[in-house]
């Protein structure tokens, strides 16, 4: 049984204490011990590639803040690493990979690596950290996208425009379909071994997904999305795992992403949380949404925006607080703190 | 009398013998014989300040494509540039102030300019177009949105998190208010004069309203772009001049900016336009969307997009055709006479 479980209750809709909070990114360089346990680890990547380090991380915000979920320290591009196109991620350069995806031979050379084989560093991490969580907060696994993984193995690295990428989906749209029809058979199997290993929730991270065209999107994004919910083993050992889809910029699609069967989808800040709730009804729970620029500010507007968010949900339930977007790297951990410590006792009073 | 003005009939509700069809930058760098003047001219500032060279780039256009509006060639850094900001624009670099607003003493030095003062060179080019399309299609005036140009005058320059200005708007209202009602102002002196100078139609680019938080964009953005709009001199010597919204990135928003009381709404390419048709009603004209990364893809598959936003669309009128954000520079030109020629041959058979 774990502890705080607000977070997992929220996604079953079932009542909770006060508004759950996590934030994504939340193990990462804005906390200084985050930044010196990297430096321990070498690179970026050796850092996910070791579980003890992983774990460290992993809990470090849960030290400082009283935040009612974990997430497992890995990255979204395991899954193309593992498959052999020779991944780099360095500090201000942004991801690479060494061996893109650039004509119909590489995509025939693609497959679904073995999660406990390639990827058995990412199972060995939450084996880790599961037992070191001691059932004081659930544990979140992820993954990338399909889409959201084919614009860095087809660009090779970070786009503004995804021109290669959506090049292929237009010229070549077969090709495009058996890259994204392997990745997402490659991340279903990913999120499964993440299941088996230990975590308590999975979320899918579209976060180029809202680059794509309103029919575009349906087609090369939220279906392959679709086959990896219909996928997952959503109850394990008793244990019934929660999915949510996060699409940045995906807040005009909400009721399509509704429809692939999620626990949760979760808004960037342009979105209005009441907004969506009308569109999508009371079965799904909203995760979301406050600008992540706001804790530039001082606490003060920290906390009146906090309040805003929480007064444009309301008082449903099924609302899991969270930023819209990664936080960024140069944010004060104090400022979080405020946020987290606002979000529980405001929605404690409201409830 | 304009003797093609299917553009200005569209944007007031009249019949059209086919869906008019303008490009965002399409005097541009994707053509050669734009690269030819530009480098004639010197720097791209050259370009604009040079009313003949301003003139030549903004005709080029019109003479490979069968276009049914040309725009002004200009950009919209000259209104902080004439308030003493200190401009320059550098190909691979984008825009930089010298002296970007940092401090409240920099928001006090700000003023409105003359735009037959220190913005006179864009009127002047406004008016050696004019004669020179010699009424054959409208010519578009336009301006940034104070919020967007508001980015520019504190970051200094371009921005992947807005962090300055967004932390002056949660941090320091009153100022961020302070600023943006002086840019306000300057934006509807800029224009007005503009339509004095003959322009046909207004548009207001909000490039970066999209980057704001569902009520951070009303208050930030909408709201000055409202006073804009209640500003323009919308009748001229007994011309209409239609005025066109476009906050890229905006389409959650469309209830709210119809009713600022423009004639057009600009959207990108991530909205359904039939959606949008039905939030919005029959009374404003919708203009865009195709994604620019479709002109990539070899002819057929253009065509079959540009029939997919026409079927979107579908044939209740009051629609411009566009792409949903600026024509990319390494697009071929010969697929833009595709895009154009398909909208007119396709609508015209719709119709």
């Amino acid at each position: 049984m774990i502890k705080n479980d607000n977070f997992l209750r929220a996604l079953r809709g079932e009542k909770t204490d006060y508004t759950p909070v996590w934030i994504m990114r939340q193990a990462g360089r804005y906390l200084p011990e985050y930044r010196k346990t990297r430096e321990q680890a070498g690179s970026f990547l050796d850092l996910c590639r070791n579980p003890e380090l992983a774990c460290e991380v992993t809990l470090q915000p849960l030290r400082r803040f009283d935040l009612d979920a974990a997430i497992l320290f890995s990255d979204i591009l395991t899954i193309p690493d593992a498959m052999g196109l020779g991944l780099s991620l360095n500090e201000g350069i942004g991801p690479k990979f060494s061996r893109p995806v650039r004509t119909k031979a590489d995509i025939d050379r693609l497959f679904v690596p073995d999660p406990e084989g390639e990827l058995r560093y990412v199972m060995d991490a939450v084996r880790t950290i599961k037992p070191a969580l001691d059932n004081t907060v659930p544990l979140i696994g992820f993954a990338g996208s399909p889409w959201t993984l084919a614009t860095y193995m087809i660009e090779g690295g970070s786009s503004k425009t995804y021109a290669l990428t959506k090049g292929l989906i237009y010229d070549d749209p077969q090709s495009a379909h058996k890259l994204l029809s392997i990745t997402a058979k490659a991340v279903t199997d990913y999120l499964n071994a993440q299941i088996a290993a230990g975590v308590d929730a999975v979320m899918i991270f579209d976060s180029w997904g809202g680059s794509l065209g309103v029919r575009a999107y349906q087609e090369f994004s939220l279906r392959y999305m679709q086959q990896i919910v219909d996928g997952l083993q959503r109850s394990s050992d008793g244990r019934t795992i929660p999915v949510t889809l996060f699409t940045k910029g995906g807040g005009q699609w909400v009721e399509s992403i509704v429809k692939t069967g999620c626990d949760g989808i979760g808004l960037d800040w342009t979105s209005s949380l009441a907004d969506v709730r009308k569109r999508v009804g009371e079965n799904v729970t909203l995760q979301g949404n406050m600008d992540p620029t706001v804790l530039y500010a001082r606490p003060d507007a920290i906390r009146k925006e906090v309040k805003a968010v929480l007064d444009d949900f309301g008082t449903s339930g099924r609302h899991v607080f969270n930023l819209g977007h990664g936080i960024l790297p140069d944010i004060n951990p104090e400022h979080v703190k405020v946020l987290v410590d606002t979000v529980h006792e405001y929605s404690r009073n409201v409830d």
